[in-house]
C-alpha cells in the first residue's frame, strides 16, 4: 500500500523560479494529507498533478507566511471546483481566526465544512488517528510556536498465502480473520491456523516533517527510526551565524539529527534562496549521514 | 513620459496555467502603482521583470480573494528583500485588519511603514494626487463593495523649442518658467514669449480599471474618454445568465461600456477558466467596439 511524499515547494521565505514555498502532499494508506501551504501551493498542486479534492487533512506547522499564505486561496478554489466534502485543518492557535476573517469578507460561505483542530505547539500530541494511520505533532524550536509532524502507518493486516489457502479449500469467509492473526475453528471442529495461511505484514513505515527549526536534539525521540525524514537545512555551515540568528538549521546539523535518530533517509529542504546549487548541502550532510539528499519541487519520495 | 499597464494576471477566481489571478503594474509619469494582488502576484512580478521595490501604491479593488490574497506575501517579500521605503495601500474597509492580523502572527515587524488608506467603495473620490498624476476611485456593481480606478496624468509642461531658444541666446535659467507657460522679461527689459519658445504639451492620458462588476452604465461618467479601459469580461453572451447570477460582465457588455464611454481602446480581462480561447470574446466585442482585445498575462499596454 503506497506511502509517498510529493514535495510541492522546497524553498524558504521568498519563492524562486526553482523552489516554491513550503508544501508537501502525503499519500499514506489511502489517506491524503497536505503539510503546509505557502503562497502558490494551489498552482503547484495542479502543476504536479495532485488531485486536490482528495485532500482530507491539512497540517500547518506554524504561522510564518511562507508556510500558510496559500491556505485560504486553496480553500476558495476547492469551493469553486465543487467540493462538498469536509476538510480538517490542524494548526496553531490563530489560524482559524485568520482564515475565517478572510472568508467572511468574501461575502459567501464555503459549500463544505472546515473543521479546525488547534494544536498545542508546545507539547507532543495526536493530530489524527484512525485504523490505518496516526499523525503526531511535536514541538520544534523556532521563533514562533512551531510543530513538527510524524505520519505513521499502523501495522497492516497479515498477507494471505492465497494459493495454499485455495489448495486446502479454506473458505473465503475465514480470510478476514486469518489476516487479522486469528485462528479459526471450522464447522468440522478442525483448526485453521493463521500462521500457516498468512505471512507477517510489512513493518509499518513512518515519515517525519521538521520545518522550521533550529538544531534541537529534543525532537529525536519523536522521529526516532522513521524511514524518511524531511528536515529543514536553510543554510550551510558557512552561514551558521545566520542559522543561529534566525533559528534555522544547517545541512550538517540536519544530518546530525538524521544520524542520531537513526532514520532511513534524509531529505533536506527550506533552502535559502541564496544557494544556486545544492552541492554544498549534499556534501556537508553526507559526511555525517550518507543517505542524504536535497528535496526538489515536484519530486515524489516513496517510503 | 511613459504611461504603461503591465498585466500580471488576467484570470478570474481560479488560476490556470495561462492566466494568473488579477494584478496589474502601472507606470505613470514615474509613479509605480500595483492594482490588485491575487495569490502568486509576487512570483509573476518577478517573472515579468517588474522591479517591485519601486512600487509606491497598491490599490485593492475588493475583498474577493482572487484580487488580494497575494498582498501579505508580497509585503513579506519586500521586507525580506530589504525594503525600507514606506508603501501606501488603498483599499476597502477590512483590508488593514486582515493584513495586520497576519503580520502580527509572523512575530516580526516589517522594516518599512505600511500606510493604509480606507476607500469608501460607495462613492467617487480621490485615492491619491500629486503634481504629476491623480488616481480616482468610483463604485463598481459587484456582490461585495468594489471600486474601479482611473489613473490620469496631469497636464505636463510645455515642450521647449530648444534649438530656437539656443539660437536666440535665451538663458537656460528661463527655460523652467517658459515651459510652465510664463512669459519672461529679461535683464534688458525685453519680453521672452513662452508661446514663441515652447510648443503645447502632450494631452494628458488616462487609464481606467473596472473589475469586478456587472454591466453598469453608472460608471461611464468616471471613465469617459480614457485612452485605455480594462474592463472585466468574465463571460460571453452565451453565458449571460451566469454573468447576471455572479454580477460579472460579458464581452458584449464590456464593449458597450467602451463604446458609450468613448474610450480609445478596450482590453478585456478576468476571463473565466472555462474559455480555452479568446476568439469568442474578441468577436463579440468587436461587433460593438472595434478597438477591443483580450488581455494576456505578461503583456504591456502603452498609452
Amino acid at each position: 500500500m503506497s506511502f509517498s511524499v510529493t514535495v510541492l515547494g522546497s524553498g524558504s521565505a521568498v519563492p524562486t523560479s526553482r523552489r516554491g514555498l513550503t508544501s508537501q502532499y502525503i499519500l499514506c494508506r489511502g489517506r491524503h494529507i497536505l503539510i503546509d501551504c505557502g503562497e502558490g501551493t494551489q498552482m503547484r498542486i495542479r502543476k504536479y498533478g495532485v488531485k486536490f479534492q482528495r485532500i482530507e487533512h491539512i497540517l500547518i506547522s506554524h504561522l510564518h507566511g511562507d508556510h500558510y499564505f496559500g491556505l485560504v486561496g486553496l480553500l476558495s478554489t476547492m469551493h469553486l471546483m465543487g467540493r462538498r466534502k469536509q476538510i480538517q485543518i490542524h494548526g496553531p492557535k490563530g489560524l482559524k481566526e485568520i482564515v475565517e476573517m478572510q472568508l467572511n469578507y468574501e461575502g459567501a460561505r464555503l459549500a463544505f465544512e472546515v473543521s479546525f483542530n488547534v494544536l498545542d505547539s508546545k507539547t507532543v500530541g495526536v493530530v489524527f488517528e484512525d485504523e490505518k494511520i496516526s499523525i503526531q505533532h511535536f514541538p520544534l524550536a523556532h521563533r514562533i510556536p512551531t510543530a513538527g509532524f510524524v505520519i505513521r502507518e499502523k501495522l497492516a493486516e497479515r498477507h494471505l498465502k492465497a494459493e495454499l489457502a485455495q489448495q486446502d479449500g479454506v473458505k473465503i469467509a475465514y480470510f478476514h480473520r486469518l489476516k487479522k492473526g486469528e485462528d479459526v475453528i471450522d464447522e468440522d471442529g478442525s483448526l485453521i491456523s493463521f500462521e500457516k495461511y498468512t505471512r507477517a505484514p510489512d513493518s509499518p513505515r513512518a515519515y517525519a516533517f521538521c520545518s522550521d527549526t533550529k538544531y534541537s536534539e529534543a525532537i529525536i525521540p519523536s522521529i526516532q527510526g522513521v524511514d524518511l525524514l524531511y528536515h529543514e537545512a536553510t543554510f550551510i555551515e558557512q552561514h551558521l551565524d545566520r542559522a543561529k540568528a534566525t533559528m534555522h538549521t544547517t545541512a550538517s546539523q540536519a544530518a546530525t539529527i538524521a544520524q542520531k535518530a537513526s532514520v532511513g533517509k534524509l531529505i533536506m529542504g527550506h533552502l535559502s534562496a541564496r544557494y544556486d546549487s545544492v552541492e554544498q548541502h549534499v556534501e556537508e550532510a553526507k559526511v555525517i549521514f550518507e543517505n542524504s539528499e536535497v528535496a526538489e519541487d515536484g519530486e515524489t519520495y516513496l517510503l
